[in-house]
């Protein structure tokens, strides 16, 4: 599998997801500002590959920082920071890994510049490998949720492009896959940006794993005609009490299921958890041009000035939920309870 | 607005529905297996205008046939009404306009054949007056189920480019805005074809009813803040006790309208209704290929060999459709009573 994202040399690199899979090209980020493009532009998207970004920006923006003593340096670093959490709203691993890198900086402020820098290039390091790493174990917790032979119906790409490898999602998917349980997938193609089409197919053709996409709207049918067994996706943020912010059109596939009683997973690492939201209702939801809706490409495919709506994600309430796949293990309903003590252990051993 | 069909001289002449809304282009049929071949390719589509294609379509063939003997007329005449029932499987107005050509033909046996090839392309002609005007009924017994300023929530394109003209659930929506009820329209873009973007939109932009177009996976987002009041679909084929087959996600649509408490509404004409057909497990759902899916044009969008489901249509039982609107009036559940009254009073009156 092609990475993610990856430093090379003083530079940070991506392959730009907009253009797959008819050509896997690498963009190049040179300075944190070309980071807050790519992540705003969607060359790179995923929360978690969202969160590995900025981390990697942060630290390619501390290198170009001039400043004469640690305070100052840090004031600015605050700064690129606060630039960094804006480039988009809805995932909470971008400002989990702004965060995390900040408090990085401020625990060295007795440390000399350079030493600071490069501490924070090996901290962006360390979180892309952790994130690897939780994806591997949450595949291993996840799997035992799939039955052998079953069908699963994936949304959007939670794959190991939206991550910094190997997936959460379709971790679950591949740990399944890799234990010989013989299932097949159902990509929802995910309109506007097919992601489930360009992205989830391509990746799980390349490994092997037996897929089928489909319109997003065909769902439903294929639910009532049994042909699914269960749901997982990738979330963009989980709110305290379970609900769950993921890519436009997860609310109605999770309502579907519930009404077929297939099961509805949702696979996270604990970085996606967003403990100060009481609920779902309080997450903002991005609104994206109506052009990703009326435009193919460069190509106009809607009548000229045509109104549209594009939400960019919707809320999942967590009754929706059967169980969310963290790294930690999987928690069941009532989550509130279930969230808080992996948290708890999260902050022990972390 | 642009007719869908007319007889143009001696042939028929079609807009081109994949070319819309970037060019209008008329699409010629001089014989009968054209015709045949537009429904196929979807050059022409939505059940009602399918209808009116395939009778048009029985006139030219007519036309042609060499015949020495009105039985040997007949004989051949039934033949290519069985080829053209077999264009496409789920609307049944197909093969109720080529029973309705058939009927008239037989009726006329002792005719000289230029008579009755003559009656055969009149009526053609009424069947498409028919349509218009059942269209214009519906919208008249339709329009009161809808509030003043509501935003209505439509799938697919059920409109004048549907039907020979005024559109079915465009129809009601076109009569609640010449009502003066300040209603706006949520159109679900509609994958594939994208018919909603392509066709509603264009439609109703061009006769100034407010819409908005959305990706399929947003209705429920949407219906879920509120945002939509009521739905109005069109139908392919409904059966006795009220199940109906229409386009690919109206039952998801259905669904998520019963689980915010949102009025689901169908309206077709009675040619639309097979009480042949004991509930719709029984209606034939056409599967389309997979490039529909993962190309787009001549593009190909998704990884090469990417397998794909594309079903064109779905079932939405009827426990989930709060009415059906028709050119006699307004049907509300139990639909089996409800449609057999209408039925019989169709049989009187016709």
């Amino acid at each position: 599998m092609i990475p993610t994202i990856e430093w090379h040399g003083q530079q940070i690199r991506m392959i730009d997801q907009r253009k797959l899979p008819s050509k896997i090209e690498w963009h190049i980020c040179k300075g944190y500002k070309d980071v807050i493009k790519a992540i705003e532009k969607m060359v790179i998207r995923g929360a978690p590959a969202i969160g590995v970004a900025a981390a990697m920006g942060m630290a390619i923006g501390a290198r170009a920082i001039h400043a004469k003593t640690t305070a100052a340096f840090i004031a600015r670093f605050k700064e690129i920071g606060e630039e960094m959490v804006h480039a988009r709203p809805t995932a909470v691993n971008l400002r989990w890994a702004v965060e995390r890198m900040r408090g990085l900086a401020e625990g060295m402020a007795d440390h000399p510049l350079d030493e600071i820098k490069a501490f924070l290039r090996q901290e962006s390091e360390k979180i892309l490998a952790e994130d690897i790493e939780n994806n591997r174990k949450m595949g291993m917790h996840g799997q035992g949720l799939i039955p052998k032979g079953a069908t699963v119906l994936t949304h959007c790409n939670a794959g190991s492009l939206a991550t910094g490898g190997y997936g959460t999602a379709l971790g679950v998917i591949r740990a399944a896959h890799e234990k010989g349980k013989k299932i097949q997938v159902i990509a929802d193609e995910t309109r506007p940006w097919l992601q489930g089409l360009r992205l989830t197919a391509f990746e799980l053709m390349e490994d092997g794993i037996p897929v089928s996409v489909i319109a997003d709207n065909a769902a439903g049918y294929l639910m009532r005609q049994k042909k699914v067994d269960l749901v997982i996706t990738g979330a963009d943020r989980i709110a305290a009490n379970g609900d769950v912010a993921n890519k436009i059109g997860t609310y109605q596939v999770a309502v579907l299921a519930k009404t077929h009683n297939i099961p509805f997973y949702v696979a996270a690492p604990l970085s996606t958890i967003d403990s100060t939201i009481k609920n779902g209702d309080m997450i903002p939801v991005e609104q994206r041009g109506p052009e990703e809706i009326y435009r193919f490409g460069k190509l106009q495919i809607g009548p000229s000035g045509v109104m549209a709506l594009n939400p960019a994600f919707d809320i999942t309430p967590a009754k929706y939920v059967s169980a969310i796949i963290t790294e930690k293990g999987v928690i069941r309903p009532p989550f509130k309870k279930g969230i808080e003590n992996l948290l708890d252990d999260r902050d022990l051993s972390g």
